[in-house]
């Protein structure tokens, strides 16, 4: 891998994320790899609409993070954000379960303005991302609706949305996508031309899955070295209900192991967090790199991506 | 005009209003009769789409007036307003001639989404209004759009609010009405169950006209005393580019007169600054009532209102 002049050049990376874990692990490896390196496929299955606004919270929240505009300490919208739009909403008698920010605002009025004219999730997105300053591509899974639906014990069905916000993420005893687009023009040619592709700890079910079910994109996937960061930490969820839902939808313990399970085939290695390694015990073909994978600061995610992309180069192609 | 109990009843009284002055005007009205006596019909040719928003601006400054929730030195707006999402937008690239506050988009979004759901102008500004506190009336002019539009001498024929707020209302040579929709539900009604109507200290040509043309309102207005504040005092317009237009438009110097040659037959009566009655002595049927007209507070609407209501009823029945 070097060039003509003999200087390296950097891999060709593809990230999968969905929003805060795999955010911040997208900024890590945005400031470790030039802007033409790398390519950040976003899920989507989260997307909602809210006020009449074309809400996509993932897309978002990675736009935020890699811009340095977002929230770092809580790690979704932006930093220094008010709320009088949602006061005044609430005046109207609308529904506030979902806190849009100000000036979070000037995010889903151009997004909705540009998909009602006719424009693609994906072009919206970019233009979004470079007005925000990034020189890292951000490509949403699909343009066209995939929406990710939970069938909960307590609530019956429910879109991700009011699953997670609204009633606070309650027991979920099956997972189903409602909707089967393409996936976006340019994400299956990236993890095409990718040297690999890494995930990062995002929920599997939830933020990695609406991606990798989209059409095309397992098989892509399968003919590259893929390299997932576990979400789960000493048995634990850094964050969410993936240690809950783990038991309930594998009927197994959370765990690492439990990750690589989920994954199956499609992974080549996985990063866990030191301590962690000996729950992979049973995947003997699986490479483990072993490390802190907690990230409580854009250095921690920098460090991080570093040593995720050393670890991911010495395995080589697939 | 009394009740079986011999307490005076209030009269029924409509005002027409545009923005600024008519919703100042109104907020007297609305201070000196009970919420049941007064209608505001309120003029919609300035109202146009701006970040996919559907844009109200004359029904908003009249809601934000009547709940005391706007901006009264300024006349417009909510009070302590503030400009995240703007700024936001700027980053983005749009259009920004317009400021949308923050707390204001709630409104809006409001609006927008209703109107996209098939709910009419009508309907969703009651809504916001009672959510508001304002237990007077408030209806929109028409619900079907009717656009003011002002062919001007530097950049041809513009939309009102580019007209006034992006261009800062350059010299206009005539204007016209795209758009001729039925008057909404209620505005007939309420113009023939009242006992006189009153025209607010607003501009005659875009924000008066636009009401007067709706089909049938002029047949139903010639029925009423109707009674103008002149929106012209010592020959000069309080606010905006009313001075100018007159002399364009009439061919006559800016006048009390003036605003009384172009109501015409329409006009029972006329509340004009002091000094300026003089100005009318050509038209020796018109009824006038010199007093301060100028609405520098709250206070001085009361008072306004007081004294014009007063007036209005001395005249009597057309």
């Amino acid at each position: 891998m070097t060039s003509i002049s003999n200087v390296p050049s950097a891999p060709k990376v593809v990230a999968l994320s969905g929003g805060v874990g795999g955010a911040r692990f997208a900024h890590g490896l945005s400031r470790a790899l030039p802007g033409e390196s790398l390519t950040v496929i976003v899920n989507t299955g989260d997307d909602f609409e809210h006020w009449g606004l074309s809400i996509s919270p993932d897309l978002d929240t990675v736009m935020y993070t890699l811009s340095d505009l977002g929230d770092e300490a809580r790690g979704w919208g932006l930093e220094g954000e008010t709320f009088r739009a949602l006061e005044m909403m609430k005046r109207y008698g609308a529904d506030t379960w979902f806190g849009l920010g100000d000036a979070d605002l000037a995010t889903h009025l151009t997004r909705t303005e540009a998909l009602r004219r006719g424009e693609t999730l994906t072009s919206v997105t970019a233009r979004l991302a470079r007005a925000c300053g990034i020189s890292t591509r951000i490509l949403p899974m699909s343009d066209g609706p995939c929406r990710t639906m939970l069938d909960t014990v307590e609530h019956g069905t429910l879109p991700f949305q009011q699953w997670f916000v609204k009633h606070r993420a309650p027991a979920v005893r099956a997972i189903a996508f409602d909707g089967d687009p393409a996936a976006a023009p340019g994400v299956i040619e990236a993890i095409d031309a990718a040297d690999f592709v890494l995930i990062g700890p995002s929920n599997p079910y939830v933020s990695v899955d609406p991606i990798a079910t989209r059409p095309g994109v397992r098989t892509a996937l399968s003919k590259k070295t893929v390299v997932a960061v576990s979400p789960i930490l000493g048995g634990r969820a850094v964050k969410g209900p993936l240690g809950e839902m783990i038991p309930a939808l594998r009927g197994e313990p959370a765990s690492a192991a439990a990750i690589a399970h989920h994954y199956g085939a499609l992974l080549s290695a996985m990063v866990v967090e030191k301590g962690d390694e000996g729950e992979l015990a049973d995947l003997p073909k699986l490479s483990v790199h072993a490390t802190d994978t907690l990230m409580k600061s854009r250095a921690d995610a920098l460090r991080l991506a570093r040593e995720v992309l050393a670890f991911a180069e010495g395995l080589g192609a697939r």
